[in-house]
């Protein structure tokens, strides 16, 4: 991924310097290189699509943070709190290319179909996310919106993985849903730390999604159980924007059953995930991808 | 390339339709396919392409109109002076992910490869001008610009066109010098636009790149035979954003020959690119990329 800097100038290897050594889990490679290898796929091809995907991720995080205004990612400072508005465009931009590049040199179209597919799912979901009222509270929209957030691109990284790696169609498609649903279950994971992390853990403010009027899974069943409450009924009224509000709603989202409820639908998809994994013999591979899938529930504990 | 927005949201199917409407002279895609048809190209993968070169076109118009806070492009209002920066960003992604679907729709790595190489130059380009002061006559910097800027994509279009019509290696060569070529060509003469036309006509205010502390040739010219003049003297210390100032030096470069030794560069470039057209019997498709490579000169009378 550094490489991908040379030769540019100075200020945009800063850049991506700065992108990089944030750091992040790197959930996305993981699983290409799991799958891969599991699948007897070429490594140095699987590198490649690794830094692709992960590449693809972080332009896409470039523009987010710079569409949301958000100051702080893994608990550093974002690149559009230091750059202009402009340079951090162009960056976010260039890693597009970059990702791209890497993904032709696959030497496979249809990782290349699937690549250009994904990030059209992705950035459709945002514009959508964008023109959709805040503050409202629906289920379908949810599902929607986390798939194209964040599913998608799991989704792609597993089923890609398992394309160059040669593997039938019918191992394709189970890796595509091993991707599907870890990928679900990450976000509701992730959607449920914005509730119940503090600042320090998670790297940016508690409560951001709903003071965001994003309406996330944990928000969802507890507006479901609380049909008479007031700061409810308030939020698509705009209430999501009143600070004393939010902090009471996400106190009492945290003292309600709906954390565990959303943690109950994330093992959901988990399961669904190592369901499609029992289809492959025991190894070191299938036994480091059930440790991740697992992994993703896990960590909020 | 409309059918690009097919099945998304009529938001972005607005954006587009907008984009698309305003029009433009569609240089690009006739390169690729005059380029194609006079090589025995196959015609589907050729208009495949032809969109795929326009739509990354436009995508990087957008951002650019952005970053520029340009209000009019080709005369009609840009995306950015509609609708807001954060949607303009995303709908410049989600061209650029059209793009990419497209490029790979070829079926060619090769033609990836170059796409996304020829992105990863036209913003660099860009990032280099951003960081670049303002104001300072650079020869070098200037064709450096003009070829990431315009010259790298028109390239990209006659080489990626001669590659998936199975030329050869020595004719994908010769055909990328007609498309160098003819971009440099095309630059220059844009640059000269904006110092001969009346707004009218450019669709944008004249003398907007030295108001925008870019020294193009005719300046370049200007500045070299007048090293006395002090409102050239005061460009590099931030005379450009005077317009006053700019206005006394778009009118003094108009009524020098510095006009008429850019169009003798312009046409030097053209002459190179006819060149290159020689090698190949004559034709339709010959005479036709003759006729084109002459309009780019032409147009400016």
């Amino acid at each position: 991924m550094r490489a991908q800097a040379d030769e540019r100038h100075p200020d945009l290897r800063a850049a991506l310097e700065h992108l990089l050594s944030a750091g992040g889990k790197r959930v996305r490679p993981t699983i290409v290189l799991l799958v891969g290898n599991m699948l007897g796929g070429n490594p140095d091809r699987l590198v490649t699509l690794s830094a692709a995907v992960e590449l693809l991720h972080t332009a896409t995080l470039v523009h987010d943070d710079l569409i949301d205004g958000a100051l702080l990612r893994r608990g550093t400072p974002t690149l559009n709190a230091r750059w202009s508005p402009a340079a951090t465009v162009l960056t976010g931009d260039f890693v597009f290319a970059r990702a791209a590049k890497l993904a032709a040199e696959t030497e496979s179209v249809p990782v290349m179909k699937y690549f250009a597919e994904t990030l059209a799912v992705i950035v459709n979901g945002e514009l959508t996310q964008m023109f959709t009222s805040k503050g409202i509270a629906n289920r379908d929209n949810y599902y929607q919106r986390i798939y194209a957030k964040t599913a998608s691109l799991f989704e792609t990284c597993a089923y890609t993985a398992a394309m160059i790696s040669n593997a039938g169609d019918e191992t394709c498609e189970t890796m595509r849903q091993f991707g599907y649903n870890t990928g679900m279950a990450f976000q509701i994971v992730d959607d449920i730390l914005d509730f119940t992390s503090d600042e320090g853990t998670v790297g940016k403010p508690v409560g951001s999604d709903l003071l965001n009027g994003l309406i996330t899974l944990p928000a969802l069943y507890y507006i479901e159980s609380h049909p008479g409450n007031s700061d409810v009924d308030e939020l698509a009224e705009g209430g999501y924007a009143d600070p004393q509000r939010v902090a009471r709603l996400v106190a009492a989202v945290r003292a309600s059953d709906s954390i565990q409820k959303a943690m109950g639908e994330a093992n959901r998809f988990v399961d669904k995930a190592l369901a499609a994994l029992s289809a492959f013999p025991a190894g070191n591979e299938r036994e480091a991808l059930i440790e991740l899938a697992r992994y993703i529930v896990d960590r909020e504990l």
